[in-house]
């Protein structure tokens, strides 16, 4: 490859790391949804050979069989050539202002070094971080206004049908706050009930064979019981859906974001999230239960938004959920509507975990900038309050008081004895903060290592990641049961709970063993009793060990192949060394009051800060649990400091998730220091432009052999004019696929069938299902002699821009209105290339140990 | 006028209603920023010689002097070409489809009858609300990447400047916080300490004259006290700054939402707002201090933001705040950047009037949406917190305690007996949200007819003004001695409050006359009396009394001349009917606790919906001030049932407010069904082009003549090709002042000065203080004959779209990313017209009586 000298254009930079696998003269085409297949032969020194030479056809498109057909296939690229991005310079018409600039600015710039560091990052070995998957595309938030669009749209549009869909909207969030409630309470309640049995149950024997010298029984019967239940919870995930391991809340993040993530809204994975997380809790996984709801409401919300709900097995079956006529749901059934409701799903399904209603829905808002509209958010804020109320009613009614109301959510932090606090106190808070931070970057990055040594070596057969849940599961009740047995610390306190369950043991009357309170419990118990139990109920030494064994267990849970969530163990963990800094302070302090509940709270949200990193949901989700306003500062303040240390180190959590499974999210703002890249730098380059009108065979060509998700349509080319076309509409692969379904062609010269109507481009799975290489055997040599007409269906107004754009102001475009493609056209109109999301994802920000950097991911297809 | 038939084009339809007031064959140009000064003659018919049509040119362009320069002014204008459209067809080059279809969706749309309403709403009659007011311009929210710009970002560019600025963001916030929370508590507390003397000595002498026949001495005394401060307040504000009259909220919000109001962050503007308030309730008038407190929040984060605070009399002074360096100041600077500290600012004045840091967080964002994100909402966010806090701990440093910290806000709710509810009290609280809904609209009714008759009649001369302000404030001394006096409600029970002053009057021993608990004490005094005063404390008779009267007050208040609030008023209110509802409640269902706080609650928050319509922010606000989550979906279901009832039959209080200022505020959503209403149409036209380089002379012509706010730039003509120029850029008319003033021009073929930096174009006054009048003087005839070269200065990037962009989707773009201009070009790249936020803001949808209306708003210029 050339080495990186003045003379170079700035794209055969940023392209070359990609051919790390092929050392020859083929450069790698970076993007449009997949790398791998277009390959051009180049001499990578100007910019302006890149694609022009392409005398030898048949080896450039490998895997092309040579069809009969007028055009040819490589004409369809459109060129890239030198003076289309002249558009800087008004007074000398021939000048190469870009390629001058752009070299400039990247020798100057921090990508000075991509080929170096992008060598180190080779596929030799997988830095999971450090790519995005080609697989993942975007959703397209953007309305298709094509002619067809208006058409229906003007015989459809009536006020009465406005207001129909408007109250439709209001009433499916109404149903879908209730939906997430129900599910919500109905698996608190199984939970505890199953739970209190079977810790009863361990206890008895416990109690028992303490005095008669039997102590394995319990240890059997305790790791037996963990053993079946977690293979079956790890069992029913790996097999129905892969999909609903962890938490979901990173996925639903990235969903938000504008990733299109398969299979995340089926029936399977509802199945596999919900029965899943009961299992993992009763088989006595260090995990919680609030995460997997979040992700659960979300179903619920895309389930109803649509009427429908999928079962994408080997065969995808559909279960009607009707409300309305079809009419309405088919309006609900665009990326948007459906995105709108899954944002009131999450936050019902977060508002009925944690009893947070304005947290529960500033978490949906948080991470989709571009969908802010007060409308959307009172409905969102409406469903959350519908799923917290409801919540309250049904868990209240369990308790055997409906009108009580107050157990507003799954976890409550209860009523502390006081949260005053003083000035002096906010020091020792930040403190804490500062170890939250330490601690939960080392969570993080112990978290990491096990996970690409998980998707290195054990996630190639699912035995053996069924098996790991299983070993987990076991280990986790011989460390509890060890707990007890070893440290045998014996408390007389009682502990705040009337529900809580406590062994003897070995100890006195009177007496009993303070971990079997914390181990004979379902985590959320485990983090009650450590924040509300009376001073002396754990000693110092019972709480260090409980803390260096909860550490180990919540990391190796966390990305089992088990449906489970983090919440709860990150708090458990925090408010137990919380609670071991507030009884030094109270020793350096003694005439303070003896409660530590305030210390394990902050020592809770430090914690919680840590690891998962988010903000401002976060904040104000502890604070409704809380109940408390003038002790938020204290919260806020431990999250914030506790972020700031960890982000020092590594990203949070849930971040880390998203970046080791390639998912190429947007941030909130463009990377910084960006400002001197340009649009024609980070575009996708060469396009495939179509005509308006082109055969059925050509078409199937391109299908088979490219894997772009849009193409520009471009006005076709006159004999006398050999440049580009001017670009007239877009129309995306979704949309052939969905035409050479319907067979909407026609010989040429007749006009095409008029059988396709809007709602066919809206199914939401025809690329899963229907696959090209099967349209092409059903299509007679005949009917591939015919001819599409795009027109009515093509994007007649897609985004454009012009080359000279920035990319942070590429990014805010694409970002703020939800795009799929931006079309960078040159002064003439005509296409020079495409930009797609993981052109913009591909440059991140990282600040590690203080220092900021930009990176340039890599594009890995697997 | 020609008659709508199939040949006219759309445009002269839509430019028709704007000739009201010159009924002849003149058109007047619809907007870019001032439609009055170009006028075209023209028969409109075709749309093609719309401005061919320019031999007569000294009678087009009156007030426009001849002077001698090589290019003719009216060529500027780019010409709006019929085939310039032909975008949306392929195979056809030639044929009129924009024409024909538009005129097809113009006919069937609703527009068809906009010619008959104009005529309508003709300037004969001003009716106030249907219309735009040429005054108000955009913020620039985008940024200009011209070359001076990449040129210094990147001599600027380092990490070591990018973490100052990040820092010193979080530094300007914490501040802003601080300072917020102190001005709220200091304006709490001298409101509090002198109110209690001054209804302490009217209470004395009440008493004292009760048994000694004297009673005229009290009502003198209140009443003229009362003249006296409110003479006061009100010529503080007419006087000092217009601008800080009424409660800040509805001009805060059109700011955020990106509209400049000139001297709104001002230091008189300040002044007026902070004293003026405390000089508004000492008045005794019936209004609150809080949306006061959410302005003067904004000004002083815009003074710390930008390091220097204005005075802006005939002199403009700048006071400067300095904590860092310059450097870091300057890049403050742009409107960007001051609306993310006003955001800041708006959310600790809400935060520490309520203590509700997530409500004044949302109050912010709410009014947003094209700037949420996460790092922001944060940044805003721990603004709030602190404001709150601090807040806090001033206030109970005041009550004596300051580690008590049970005071988070100005405003509390206080601790209710019990907010327990029973799902069957749900129906009631429903109907009393439709009672707040009906109530509140009628409020904003009575005050919209006010406030248009004041503009009308009494805002002429500044004195009425102040008289007006004089004469309520005696009436509301009067009334309040009349309600005690004509009531004579003599009750038992005692006030919750230990503070609250009552009176005997002519009650017997160990009773007082219970009027006297509601009128001897500030508007927040006597909230705090309805909502949590025992049962008995009033009668029915006294509360119907109460409501009338202090309704008709609430009304004629707001509006005034003063700077006031309307938040407690209407809560006062609620909580006063609220009450009367809660004891009907509790006399048909008599073994009800007798409890009426939830009720008067409900009734506030109620008649707050039904005023302000306002929704999630407010919400949360009531919540925190209750501090019961569980209670939170009854507060919600009133603000909601109210907001329906009352948006069916007016719009918001402070929507009115902006309305009948006439300020193009963009709603969060595209009004619906405007789907077919394409750019081309939308868009101002035709626009005033410039070549990359002009004479100096010539564009102090364009800026005398014309209003535009930005021009865009074409490629200069060669002469063969007699088509318009390819769009190379645009600059803004500020900164064609800012090249003027600083001479930036040199003789014909000679280098240009440099002496011009990016700050200089950041100063955000320019255009109000360099007047084009006393540049032209100043220049000597050989200076405008040099030539200024834009091509260093102009945004070489601006957002442009083609002519067939639906209208909702310009709109998105627009308003998502806080543009100014965009500029539509045809597929040659050639513009045809441009939009502005007035082009979009004059299609508003209504809602009214149920039936959903898209209006077409006039643009006036007053």
């Amino acid at each position: 490859m050339a080495s990186i000298d003045g003379d170079v254009s700035p794209l055969a930079h940023v392209t070359e790391f990609l051919v790390s696998d092929t050392r020859e003269t083929t450069l790698t085409e970076p993007d449009v949804e997949n790398p791998r297949k277009v390959k051009f032969t180049v001499t990578p020194v100007k910019l302006d050979p890149l694609i022009r030479t392409s005398q030898d056809e048949t080896k450039n498109h490998d895997g092309l069989v040579p069809r009969p057909h007028n055009r040819k296939y490589s004409d369809a690229f459109t060129q890239f050539e030198q003076d289309d991005v002249t558009l800087g310079t008004l007074t000398t018409p021939s000048d190469t202002l870009l390629t001058q600039s752009s070299i400039t600015a990247l020798l100057s710039s921090k990508f000075k070094d991509f080929h170096k560091k992008m060598k180190q990052y080779g596929l030799a070995s997988p830095r999971f971080r450090k790519r995005l998957v080609s697989k993942w595309e975007s959703l397209n938030y953007d309305k298709n206004e094509c002619d067809l669009y208006c058409e229906e749209e003007h015989d459809n549009q009536s006020k009465k049908k406005y207001l129909l869909k408007t109250v439709s909207r209001w009433v499916i969030m109404f149903i879908v706050g209730i939906g997430a409630a129900v599910l919500a309470a109905g698996i608190h309640i199984i939970v505890e009930v199953v739970a209190h049995k079977k810790f009863g149950l361990i206890q008895k024997y416990i109690d028992k064979c303490a005095k008669e010298n039997c102590l394995i029984i319990p240890v059997l019967i305790w790791s037996g019981i963990n053993l079946v239940v977690s293979l079956l919870a790890a069992a029913l995930v790996t097999y129905l859906s892969p999909m609903a391991a962890g938490s979901g809340i990173p996925l639903i993040k990235s969903y938000l974001n504008g990733v299109k993530i398969p299979g995340l809204l089926s029936l399977q994975c509802f199945i596999a999230k919900t029965v899943g997380v009961v299992l993992s809790i009763l088989g006595g996984l260090a995990c919680g239960k609030e995460g997997p709801m979040a992700h659960s409401g979300s179903i619920i919300a895309a389930g109803l938004g649509k009427g429908r709900i999928h079962w994408c097995g080997k065969k995808r079956k559909e279960i009607k959920l009707v409300m309305w006529s079809d009419e309405v749901y088919e309006s609900f059934r665009s990326d948007h509507e459906i995105r709108d409701f899954v944002a009131g799903g999450a936050a019902s399904g977060v508002s009925a975990a944690f009893g947070a209603p304005v947290g529960g829905t500033l978490f949906s808002v948080e991470e989709a900038a571009s969908f802010w509209n007060t409308e959307l958010v009172w409905r969102v804020f409406f469903s959350a309050m519908v799923a917290c109320f409801t919540t309250n009613v049904l868990i209240s009614a369990f308790n055997g008081d409906p009108t009580h109301l107050s157990n507003p959510g799954l976890v409550r932090f209860d009523t502390f004895q006081s949260l005053s606090f003083n000035l002096i106190e906010i020091p020792v808070f930040m403190v804490m903060a500062v170890i939250g931070g330490l601690i939960g970057a080392l969570f993080v990055v112990l978290n990491y290592k096990l996970t690409v040594f998980r998707q290195k070596y054990l996630h190639r057969y699912k035995w053996i990641k069924i098996s790991e849940a299983g070993l987990v599961a076991v280990v986790s009740a011989i460390i509890g049961f060890m707990m007890m047995y070893g440290l045998n610390d014996c408390v007389e306190s009682k502990p705040s709970s009337h529900h809580a369950l406590t062994s003897k043991m070995f100890c006195e009357d009177k007496k009993y063993n303070s971990m079997s309170s914390l181990f004979l419990t379902t985590p959320e118990g485990c983090l009650k009793a450590l924040l509300h139990d009376p001073f002396d109920s754990f000693s110092a030494t019972s709480l260090v060990a409980f803390v260096v064994v909860f550490f180990m267990l919540g990391v190796w849970t966390y990305g089992l192949s088990v449906s489970s969530g983090v919440f709860i163990p990150s708090l458990a963990i925090g408010a137990a060394w919380g609670r071991l800094v507030g009884m030094g302070v109270i020793q350096l302090f003694p005439d303070q009051a003896k409660d530590l509940g305030k210390y394990a709270l902050i020592g809770a949200a430090a914690q919680l800060g840590g690891i998962l990193r988010t903000t401002i949901s976060l904040t104000v989700i502890i604070v409704e649990c809380t109940g408390d306003i003038s002790f938020g500062l204290c919260i806020m303040i431990a999250l914030m400091v506790s972020k700031w240390v960890g982000d020092f180190f590594t990203t949070g959590l849930y971040d880390m998730n998203i970046e080791v499974s390639g998912i190429p999210i947007l941030m909130p703002e463009p990377p910084p220091m960006c400002e001197h890249l340009k649009a024609s730098e980070v575009m996708s380059q060469p396009v495939l432009s179509l005509y308006p009108k082109e055969k059925v065979g050509y078409i199937i060509d391109v299908l088979i052999a490219e894997t772009f998700s849009g193409f520009p349509i471009i006005e076709p080319r006159s004999k006398r004019d050999q440049s580009v076309g001017k670009l007239k509409g877009l129309i995306l692969s979704s949309q052939l696929l969905t035409l050479l379904r319907k067979k909407n062609f026609a010989p040429e010269g007749m006009p095409c069938p008029s059988n396709v109507r809007m709602k066919d481009f809206n199914d939401p799975f025809p690329t899963e299902l229907i696959k090209i290489e099967d349209i092409d055997q059903k299509l007679t040599d005949e009917e591939k002699e015919c001819v599409i007409d795009f027109r009515p269906y093509m994007n007649k107004t897609p985004y454009t821009v012009s080359p000279e754009f920035s990319m942070p102001r590429v990014f805010r475009l694409f970002r703020g209105l939800g795009l799929r493609h931006i079309i960078i056209v040159n002064d003439r109109y005509e296409p020079l290339g495409m930009v797609t999301r993981k052109d913009l994802a591909k440059f991140r920000a990282e600040s590690k140990r203080g220092m900021l950097k930009i990176e340039h991911l890599k594009i890995e297809d697997i």
